[in-house]
């Protein structure tokens, strides 16, 4: 089972409970209504907030005057009393961001995964470490007020001991101590999380304005994948490895996939697929290289830009995609009643427009589905950044949540602010 | 969004982590231990213990002498300190049960649903009330003592208005007032779950020897579909539809479905519509009625036991269904990474032996499916009887959870034990 860990460097589980109401206060909270929203005694509420003041988490904005008794003293979060760090490795881009303890993006870099990061590990830490350090020496935010790292990785996951096992296109990191090697190179207390299921945490974090407690979060990458909320929990399962959609079996016959089966869902909706496809039918250039990905998100570009000009056979083969993904969606919906299903991950913005528009003319709910509530069919608030952000969320959501033993923690110790 | 609700009146927060405890004891508990186990007070758990004492749902089992101090007293859970009724209204078989304090099976019955019950809600709920009735009256338990009623049913459900909506077999039941007319019919205050959501609960609950914190209950009845524990909680899903398995597209063919489109999971395993196959196939008498949901059982039940005898095309006919669930276990473990399926339902008993060994053998997890861990496929601890004994343990959960406000809960409110 993955280990949750806490963070009982941040703070006790009241300290915890307390920030987390400070952050969700949108004007600033006194000690006095804190009482009233913990149910902690006035001394302990004392207490708690001068330790976060100590430690700049929290900052005095103001007084309340009115009402019986003294001016109140209104605490808000420091949004710079704090900052995480996530990082995305996928086999094409390698994405760093910055979030400020609000969730702010201060900042992000990409990295075009160079193949030698893909090929050597150890080559892949250092340019990691390099790119985090540039985003924290730009940004000039003081060190020792990064609380920690996330780092989201194509599945499968070892979530216990921080490493992937096999991943497809990232094959020489198997068995590599990633998260270990991470931790000593940058420095910072590491989390792991799988790709798909950062991007759910991003979402969850990100939309606060529009929650929705139990939505799928459709991930369109080099694969596809899933990451769920269900019942307003990160769902992780039981390895960390949920969300997996690739071998969903859609139908009985079709190509054997690289699973050994056949009718998996990735066969028709992967982007290298269809861009394998098109150049048979000639609609792209048969002679141009597909091994190398970052030609294939070129190839599927002019394909969108053939379909979207009204190609028939460009248009048709996009659409046997989006009559797959609605069916999924479908599937995934009957089978867990969610009101909503994000899209989002690297591929989606090309064929946003395109797969929405025939996504809403084709996906079939009928009267025997689920539909006793709406299913919402939206684009990811947060953009391309989204599995970046979310592992930086993950650690955010560990100062935060008292629940945070829920996600999937490293076990390392942290420390949180001035230290 | 289905109301929760924290059946308020059996006792408060405190006295239900109390109560929690002493369940949770193999052997009962000191009030000494419940200060260390609980963080409450010696004064709280002084007041609550004799609250628990006075309302009969605990008891006082003996000393504990040694160590420091005075003799111990020892609390332990009174199984007969309170009751609840499990009712599952199945367009075959109304099943009524009633456990005890500690959820053993005290006296079960079973009603085969007669077609009146089907056609004519207010019959059917008048005969509910008699089984339910009979069952009190047998068994001798003071009726003051029966906490609550839980009620199970087939999909869709309106969870908040407690009924159901257009349940294909049961169409004359949509939109009546199921809850209110069981609570008004009984006098018992009445929470509603979906049937599928339900057995997932019995299995939790009465599995505590060998739990799971992630797994999927496989339900094999008239219909088919799914009950779910993830993070180990009872998934409902946003209405309380979640594990609608029937309409899952497996297939891009097939014939058309009821729900109007092709390739559902449903056609390749309900067991009517095998009946119906094997009839065309002259496996069985193609004149017998299969129009009452009785004589389709005792179809079945021939065509197992002549597949079991070797007759190849009902094995064939029958291993099409177990390939097809096989597809499916692979699905739903590739997306919630779950560690166990269970198998039950009204027609599991009929064909466990000839599918267990079937689907071992045809259930194929490749390197790339989520198998970090094993995936365990099991039948059920609870029996046939598992979908009302699940909507029984829901009161409980009730009693003993402060959680139980994750589960779907009336909102009526309820007394417990001696009044």
């Amino acid at each position: 089972m993955p280990r949750g860990s806490n963070l009982p460097a941040v703070a006790g589980f009241n300290e915890t409970v307390v920030l987390d109401q400070i952050r969700r206060s949108d004007d600033g909270v006194s000690r006095v209504e804190l009482v009233a929203l913990t149910g902690l005694s006035p001394q302990t509420i004392s207490n708690v907030t001068r330790k976060l003041l100590q430690r700049g988490l929290v900052h005095e904005t103001g007084k309340l005057v009115g009402g019986p008794g003294a001016p109140r003293t209104i605490l808000q979060l420091n949004p710079v009393g704090g900052f995480a760090i996530g990082v995305h490795i996928d086999p094409v881009v390698i994405t760093c961001v910055l979030l400020d303890l609000e969730g702010n993006l201060v900042a992000h870099s990409h990295l075009r995964a160079p193949s030698v990061a893909i090929e050597d590990p150890e080559e892949g830490i250092a340019a990691i470490a390099a790119a985090v350090d540039k985003l924290i020496v730009s940004t000039a935010v003081p060190r020792d007020r990064v609380i920690g790292l996330g780092v989201a990785v194509p599945g499968p996951v070892d979530a216990e001991r921080g490493r992937v096992v096999k991943p497809p296109l990232m094959l020489p990191w198997s068995e590599f101590p990633l998260r270990e090697s991470l931790e000593t190179a940058i420095g910072l207390p590491t989390l792991m999380i799988k790709d798909v299921t950062a991007a759910a945490v991003a979402e969850r974090w990100m939309n606060a304005e529009n929650p929705s407690r139990n939505f799928v979060f459709f991930y369109y990458g080099t694969g596809v994948g899933v990451g769920m909320v269900l019942n307003d929990e990160v769902h992780n399962g039981a390895s960390g490895n949920s969300g997996n959609a690739g071998h969903f079996r859609i139908a009985q016959d079709g190509p054997i996939c690289r699973c050994g089966r056949r009718g998996c869902f990735s066969q028709a909706v992967r982007p290298a697929r269809l861009v394998n496809q098109a150049q048979q039918l000639g609609l792209l250039d048969a002679a141009a290289a597909t091994t190398d990905l970052h030609s294939v998100f070129g190839l599927f570009e002019q394909l969108v830009a053939s379909a979207e000009e009204g190609e028939p056979r460009a248009r048709q083969l996009l659409i046997g995609s989006v009559e797959a993904i609605g069916a999924f969606i479908v599937n995934v919906t009957n089978l867990l009643d969610v009101d909503r299903i994000v899209f989002g991950g690297p591929y989606w913005s090309t064929v946003e427009k395109f797969f929405h528009r025939e996504l809403q003319e084709r996906t079939r709910f009928s009267e025997i589905d689920n539909l006793s509530h709406s299913v919402n069919v939206v684009s990811s608030v947060v953009g391309k950044d989204v599995v970046a952000v979310g592992a930086a969320c993950l650690v955010l959501a560990g100062t935060f949540s008292p629940h945070s033993s829920k996600l999937q923690i490293a076990p390392a110790a942290m420390k949180v602010g001035a230290r």
